[in-house]
């Protein structure tokens, strides 16, 4: 308190009205805010939001937590930084900042959060990378942290939660590659217990049986969500005993890899092999063009920070929708990698 | 403080034991810490970092301050998420977090900065964007708070910096352009005042003069950091009068929205003009290949991380080399996109 004390005393007002100044409080006149802003900044005063947030509860600070390594993001990342632009648009009306917390492959998520937590500073938080089990929601169901989960878990606190929409995709693409006489399809989930490939598998297997076929297992391929995961695919598609006609990607950066690795032996996806996958920045470049399920990263984002701040005191009447859970649906963009029929 | 009576009170044993413990301190017998974290866990105790960031002005985590938006990272990163995994597996040694601040492009960089520092949850810095001129460096340094920048600037406050070796850069793509018979070469910059278009720009002038070459001002040209800042530069090449033979790309990003602009054009990269330009991820699905340089982003980002520890007081008997300032080389990349001589 050294500093706000001297503050005042330079100043000769209260404590009291520095800190309502610094704090931007309604009831300081505008000329004693200007005294007071112009005195902090001359003297180099940094009001200590570590005992701010002692007293207020409050930091202004929102954590996203996203997953990182060489394997993740080696190759970058077209995905999150987009996510972050909408939240960053929401959380400028109420001054708060974005931070992201970045969870190194090489660690556990849950301690990772469980440390983060422990620095305490941050009021709410974004999870990514949500799990089958994933045990970071009870641990802030438990503490009282606000926080909003992009994507679904069968572990269930009541937290709101925003999924992308994995069922409409694989049912769509399945219906779409039957239609094509496909009846050896392929599909990718994660190399983790990442709960999206436990939907998007499933309903395929449904979709699948629907049309009396079946998912055969050593067509359900495992890989990292990265270029060197879909590379790896490539390969695996391509050891196959009886290949499949047609492959289904549930991420969107394994589409290059899976590209690169097909065409190294001179199977071209459109032409040898239906492909359908996610769209991203860089899918258009490929070529032939991919058949692929797009969203809007950016209004995903908004909806995610709405959403969040729905459930928290402080916010929640500027978002009176509420907090809430839902499916965000995926769109299709036609392209040229489906073309292939194996008819 | 509640928490910690509580807790001291539950296990029957003072407040500093609990505390020592808790903070891992030497001077606890084994059972006893391992019947504090136990009854933390049960309790649901989280050590306020708040509090403890007061007491010893230690918070554990180091911030990576970095400019998104969607003119930026609209399409994604494919530079920071790398460096960003070689500074976690030196923060890991010593128990830091990373996390990422992310300064919209709608605020001022300084002010975000002020606001992050007020906030007060990071023991130390790493800056990126460096600008001509960075009030940053003078804010932080006034306030003593450690930090390093990826970039020089104007502004000196003696801390320690690393920048890309723009200067090997420009000497090399300029002397390998004019060997071939270019005389009309074009040359980017980024759009606002990054220190890295002026050390860039200055150098590419020089190389220019040694062969009694000018660089013309309508052959600079502005862009932002991202592909459609490419695109726009394609544009802006196919209207010049009279059309550059050559030109040299700054930023990693660019490349892309450059060919499709050109190729829009029926201009193709390395027959019917010369570029030279940054390795990225994705520079390697160009057709024809970039010429270009290439840097270990993950080398480079360790490189930050323990140079900034040098200079923290609690780290730097784990880095005698000290804090220093260094210029990292950019390594060539032979590629077909220069292939086009004028002659």
């Amino acid at each position: 308190m050294k500093g706000i004390h001297l503050l005042a005393k330079h100043l000769n007002v209260s404590i009291g009205t520095v800190s309502r100044a610094l704090n931007g409080k309604p009831d300081v006149n505008a000329e004693t805010r200007k005294r007071v802003l112009e005195a902090a900044e001359e003297l180099g005063y940094v009001p200590n939001q570590s005992g701010r947030a002692l007293r207020k509860g409050a930091t202004g600070v929102i954590g996203f937590m996203m997953q990182t390594g060489s394997e993740i993001t080696g190759h970058g990342d077209t995905f999150f930084m987009s996510v972050f632009d909408g939240v960053q648009t929401v959380f400028a009306r109420h001054k708060l900042d974005l931070v992201a917390l970045l969870c190194s492959s090489q660690e556990d998520p849950y301690d990772y959060l469980r440390r983060i937590v422990a620095r305490g500073f941050a009021d709410g938080l974004i999870l990514s990378s949500t799990r089958r089990i994933d045990h970071r929601f009870d641990f802030l169901a438990k503490r009282k942290i606000p926080f909003i989960s992009l994507g679904r878990s069968l572990t269930d606190v009541g937290q709101p939660w925003i999924d992308l929409g994995f069922e409409g995709m694989a049912q769509a693409s399945i219906d779409r590659l039957v239609a094509k006489g496909h009846r050896r399809i392929a599909v990718t989930r994660p190399h983790d217990d990442t709960n999206l490939g436990y939907v998007f598998v499933d309903r395929c297997r449904q979709a699948l049986a629907n049309y009396n076929l079946a998912l055969e297992e050593d067509l359900i391929f495992r890989s990292m969500p990265s270029e060197a995961g879909g590379y790896q695919i490539a390969r695996a598609i391509l050891a196959c005993k009886e290949r499949p006609t047609a492959v289904v990607l549930v991420n969107e950066t394994i589409a290059i890899g899976l590209y690169r690795g097909l065409e190294e032996a001179g199977v071209k996806p459109g032409r040898d092999i239906a492909v359908i996958g996610r769209h991203s920045p860089h899918a258009r470049f490929l070529s032939p063009s991919l058949t692929s399920f797009s969203l809007n990263l950016r209004d995903l984002g908004i909806s995610l920070a709405e959403t969040l701040l729905a459930t928290m005191p402080l916010y929640a009447e500027s978002y009176p929708q509420g907090a809430s859970r839902r499916l965000w649906p995926l769109d299709f963009v036609p392209g040229e990698s489906d073309a292939f029929s194996p008819n």
